[in-house]
């Protein structure tokens, strides 16, 4: 990711009543240094972030990904994320996108060690084309995530279910799936359930409807995922969320993972064993993703 | 910490023949950013890094934190380190060190996405005060790490054994652990095994042997517990590394987290049960790990 435009924000404790966004913003040169060594981003991925996709710079799914922002935040004992300010820096960050498909990532860091302020700022890029994926699909392999499916409830210190920057076993995962010939991963609870990818959420047709694991298994809630089942129940398509075992994989007739920038993309193959999936259904659902206007 | 030194470091590939390092090092002020927007450290945690200690400018210990960060890098998929690059850069920020008890933390990227080149830098800052807990101990609590002991073995993608930047989790744990009313976590495997601390190696004492869990458990191989166990050692104690059964916590009668600035710290208390505690062994251990001239 090539980042093209970015924003750095004094970030406001959350204030409804504060409106004057003007001097709380800073164009930077994404090229320029920005952040001191001390940052507890890069000291210790301590922070949260978001990926917005956006068409012609419209950002999608805005709010869904507002509200994460802020379940991770508090997940993470970080201060309350003002989201009007932050409405108002991505609108800012929209209007220089691209034309095409972007990528709007927002970063909230614990800021340095003294504790006195988050860290907080936007970066634009072009989006990579991501057409093979959408169209020829992706082939995943399955890897033990090494908690079960009752930790996330058990120990919420795990921060199972907050999309965190400490990222480095997510990218370690998608080494070992490419280590393996494959294109992504699909992370397995350590007692044989489908919890997610390293970076996109599961969406498995089986016996006829759509069905994503249940948050409550330690796993994002995807936005895509949200917009994908509010348009397959406006096709009129059955959709639920459960636990799905991993020996379900076998009975799944379709499949795709979601995510905010490379949307669907349908997989091909689990673990060597093809998928037969449903072209005209990821056709159709990819054009509804994109053609989100908020 | 408040860091009082910085040096950024342009990394070379492992080549012993490059000797001339003259031009690779630059003097930083930590108070001026240093870092793009889009380091990964920054992004996602996506590096490794060592915590070093030093007495009036003797660092602590360099071998064993250079051999962990060139395996924490190996198990990231990470550029070989330049080790003689590492020491080099070390001894200058050494001589910088303030009077008294210092840190030096050395931190490896992975850099930016276009993969180039990882990103290096060492900061250098005064120790906290950590007589306190030297003296008094501290009390623990034990959490679920949500692994079970074999994870390591059998998902290494999961990088237990690595000191990445992704550290969200261990600070999560020092949260909870002082909302509990205590000063530090201790981690438990979820069948039922002693780990490690958030930031440190246990050590316990069990029927007058020394122990400490094996770093198959998928713990760090820690640096100060290795200098623990070698002054043990010279003085005739009897050490071993062996898995501990949470069960067995009832039967420590003396117990330590070693780390590399708090040195080590004894338990006072794990779970609110009172730990008898040897203060003149501590006293004597403290001294030791102080001396330490390399």
């Amino acid at each position: 990711m090539s980042w093209r435009h970015a924003l750095l924000i004094v970030p406001a404790a959350s204030d409804d009543a504060r409106t004057d966004f003007g001097s709380t913003f800073a164009e930077h040169d994404p090229g320029a240094p920005a952040l001191l060594l001390g940052e507890l981003s890069a000291q210790r991925g301590d922070g949260v972030f978001e990926t917005l996709g956006a068409l012609d710079g419209t950002p999608h799914q805005v709010e869904a990904h507002l509200e994460r922002l802020a379940r991770s935040a508090a997940l993470m004992d970080l201060p309350v994320p003002h989201l009007g300010q932050w409405r108002q820096a991505i609108a800012r960050a929209a209007a220089s996108c691209p034309p095409g498909e972007a990528t709007i990532k927002l970063v909230l860091s614990r800021g340095l060690d003294d504790g006195r302020a988050p860290t907080a700022w936007i970066s634009v890029g072009q989006a990579p084309d991501f057409t093979a994926a959408r169209t020829d699909g992706i082939r995943l392999v399955t890897l033990d995530r090494g908690v079960d499916r009752d930790a996330a409830t058990r120990a919420p210190w795990l921060m199972l279910g907050a999309k965190t920057l400490s990222y480095a076993v997510n990218m370690a995962a998608l080494r070992e799936a490419r280590r393996r010939g494959a294109d992504d991963a699909l992370f397995v609870s350590s007692d044989g359930f489908v919890l997610e990818a390293p970076t996109a959420t599961a969406l498995l047709r089986i016996d006829g409807v759509y069905v994503t694991p249940p948050a409550s298994s330690g796993i994002l809630h995807g936005t895509t995922q949200l917009s994908a089942f509010a348009w397959l129940e406006a096709q009129g398509m059955p959709v639920r969320y459960r636990d799905v075992r991993v020996g379900e994989l076998g009975r799944v007739d379709a499949m795709w993972l979601l995510s905010s920038v490379r949307l669907a993309a349908p997989v091909r193959a689990v673990d060597a064993r093809p998928v037969v999936g449903d072209a005209a259904l990821t056709a159709a659902l990819n054009a509804a993703l994109l053609a989100r206007t908020s």
